[in-house]
């Protein structure tokens, strides 16, 4: 049965409002940026959706095996441990452990129904409403949207294109005040695809400690880091467990964002108190999944590292066809974005992004949904596409001074 | 690689602190009560688990075939629509529209991953820190956990043995205060197992209406009401919309509870804002089920009358048995849970639900997990378990007394 238009309030009914802290939240943008693209009529060839990191190959068959058996097993119908299913953290720690060359136990991890859930339960445990949090600026609007849904202040750290976005702790440090419970780092970083040194990450780490703060490192990209160097050091110290935070995703390395898992790594004083939010938010992660990836993580081991090699080509090829665009500047590039600077001639951010969505059939997030001062830039998930649609990418752009 | 005890924090470590709200909030309560039991060693017999709501058959293999094919699938591995995927959307709003005789279209419906991410993603949308929700007491664990973790105040509603548990709106709203924003029902009740009328439930409505209020109606456990009758009559009011939040949960109704779908009913004044709190938390509830579910409301429709005949037949048994227990009283019963009134003799309740479950193999929850005034309660999710094993229950409850 259609739902007709809702009909006037009824004269005894006083309209209950919403929140004040969702009113005061942002819209989720990417149907924002995909509503201008309705308008679009196909001039300019296939439209280019760009605005949400989606793995642009599927997950190999093996995995989708895996994850069809598992669904079908009674065993993960079922309820499992709040923490997570004990194979899967075992995995994920072990590959924690290799990938950061550092002693990573399953009592380390859990896992969690997706990394925005994690990062959301992860406020939860460390930032009561009133608090405030430092995030990297410009920052993940999800991050955004979950500290003001919980009446969290964000305190923004400016990293600037001239320092290729990658954040200061001096700044940081002078931004500090005595609310902030915590400082909040994207390693490859979202929007910009800045990739932080690890010295840079160690220095976050010594001014979390010394200022007694928690340190939320999120690294939803990881896998797609170039090289087999680990990321950063932090887990070398055992007394990481003290103040860092480590959030992962499952959704972009192994193509499963539908499925819905992610992960923490954090020492056992937050996981006691981890476990509270977890339990009342999403009780445990689909069981499916959980057992899958617990394969996954060994069983495509292979798999991943070619496609760190994928996501390097198509940076390569992003900025070949950009240098095309000689007005475009790419300010940054790396994991699965590009962050680039409109030509100076071109209107603001918001004024360009619709008309590539409207007129040109390339849907990319301009820069204010990812917080002030950022009317000069575009994001482009560029790793959603092949190599053949990234060459598309200048001719759609060269047209947007031209409207 | 094993972790080992955590090392004494290093001297320029201020050791950061969680969130005063998360400090504030219960630990979960069902490990709680499992860690009892690990002291048991068998002598009364195998272990009765009735400490949480699972379904105690298993889901048909049909739906397990869905669920695996889903699971396997390459479309169901991405991301989807915030609010759901529009083919759950259509079967739930048909199922709603049948079971309450009622205009409900897809529109009016939205999926979530599981019925407590619904809950706090509902709480979000209408509840800020500082303000109250009204809760009736004895409460469902979580729900309260959900506010304190979020800095609203629970404004308890006290139902009482003598009214069955059914809350009183007269009483509510004697309570009401103006920083309550809601007021919350559950029913059929977690952790009485009480089933409200339909006429206490519209009173309820026309209190929220007059008051400016959001009425949240959760009903996990509707699918087990005995009887065709609508469980109330809500939605055949469009003006609904303004006012009522309808939840519910797939977890017990299809057995699927490690795979997290819920869902929520709600007008479109407050799915503009829930959409906010949905993408930041849950992005998109896992796709395969989604599709499984989809087909098993109808596939599905008759093996779902038939364990609502299965859910009667053990709350007779679970009736006939305890009349064996002269000193045990059931003060509700319904749904999935009876609520037991302990033995004017016996300690208080959480003395005797350890004792139950470390001596005795049956694990219950203690009336203080649900709030305060209820150290003379036990709750047993008697609908896990078989007839014979509820006919067992009894033999390990009368012995309580002696200890």
């Amino acid at each position: 049965m259609p739902t007709d238009a809702p009909p006037p309030a009824r004269p005894d009914t006083l309209l209950p409002p919403p929140a004040a802290t969702v009113a005061a939240t942002d819209a989720p943008p990417i149907p924002a940026a995909r509503a201008w693209a309705a308008r679009y009529d196909g001039r300019a060839g296939p439209a280019i959706d760009m605005t949400q990191a989606v793995p642009g190959y599927p997950p190999p068959p093996a995995l989708l095996a895996r994850l069809a058996e598992a669904a079908g097993s009674r065993a993960a119908s079922g309820y499992g441990p709040i923490l997570g299913d004990g194979v899967l953290r075992e995995a994920l720690a072990a590959d924690i452990a290799t990938t950061y060359e550092a002693a990573i136990g399953p009592g380390d991890v859990a896992i969690t129904a997706g990394c925005n859930l994690a990062f959301a339960m992860t406020m939860a445990t460390i930032a009561a409403p009133g608090d405030a949090v430092m995030l990297p600026a410009p920052w993940y609007f999800n991050h955004r949207m979950a500290l003001s849904l919980r009446g969290v202040a964000a305190v923004p750290l400016p990293c600037l294109a001239e320092d290729g976005f990658i954040p200061d702790p001096d700044r940081a440090a002078a931004l500090l005040h005595p609310g902030v419970r915590a400082i909040v780092l994207v390693t490859p970083n979202n929007p910009t695809g800045a990739v932080y040194p690890p010295e840079t990450i160690a220095r976050f780490a010594a001014l979390a400690r010394a200022r007694g703060l928690w340190l939320v490192v999120d690294e939803t990209y990881r896998d797609f880091l170039p090289g087999h160097a680990p990321p950063h050091a932090l887990f070398s110290d055992p007394a990481w467990r003290d103040t860092v935070i480590h959030l992962y995703s499952f959704s972009k390395a192994y193509c499963v964002p539908g499925h819905r898992v992610g992960a923490v790594a954090a020492g056992e004083r937050f996981m006691g108190e981890f476990a509270k939010a977890v339990d009342t938010l999403q009780i445990c992660a689909p069981r499916h999944a959980q057992a899958a990836l617990a394969w996954a993580i060994e069983g495509l081991r292979d798999w991943r590292i070619g496609n760190r090699a994928i996501m390097a080509g198509r940076a390569e090829a992003f900025a070949r066809a950009l240098a095309t665009a000689p007005d475009w500047r790419i300010d940054a590039l790396g994991g699965y974005f590009a962050y680039l600077r409109l030509p100076d001639a071109a209107p603001d951010a918001l004024v360009v992004a619709e008309h590539l969505a409207a007129a040109r059939g390339l849907l990319v997030l301009p820069g204010p949904f990812f917080g002030p001062g950022q009317e000069r830039h575009l994001r482009l998930a560029f790793a959603n596409a092949e190599e053949a649609v990234i060459d598309a990418v200048p001719a759609r752009l060269a047209l947007a001074g031209n409207r």
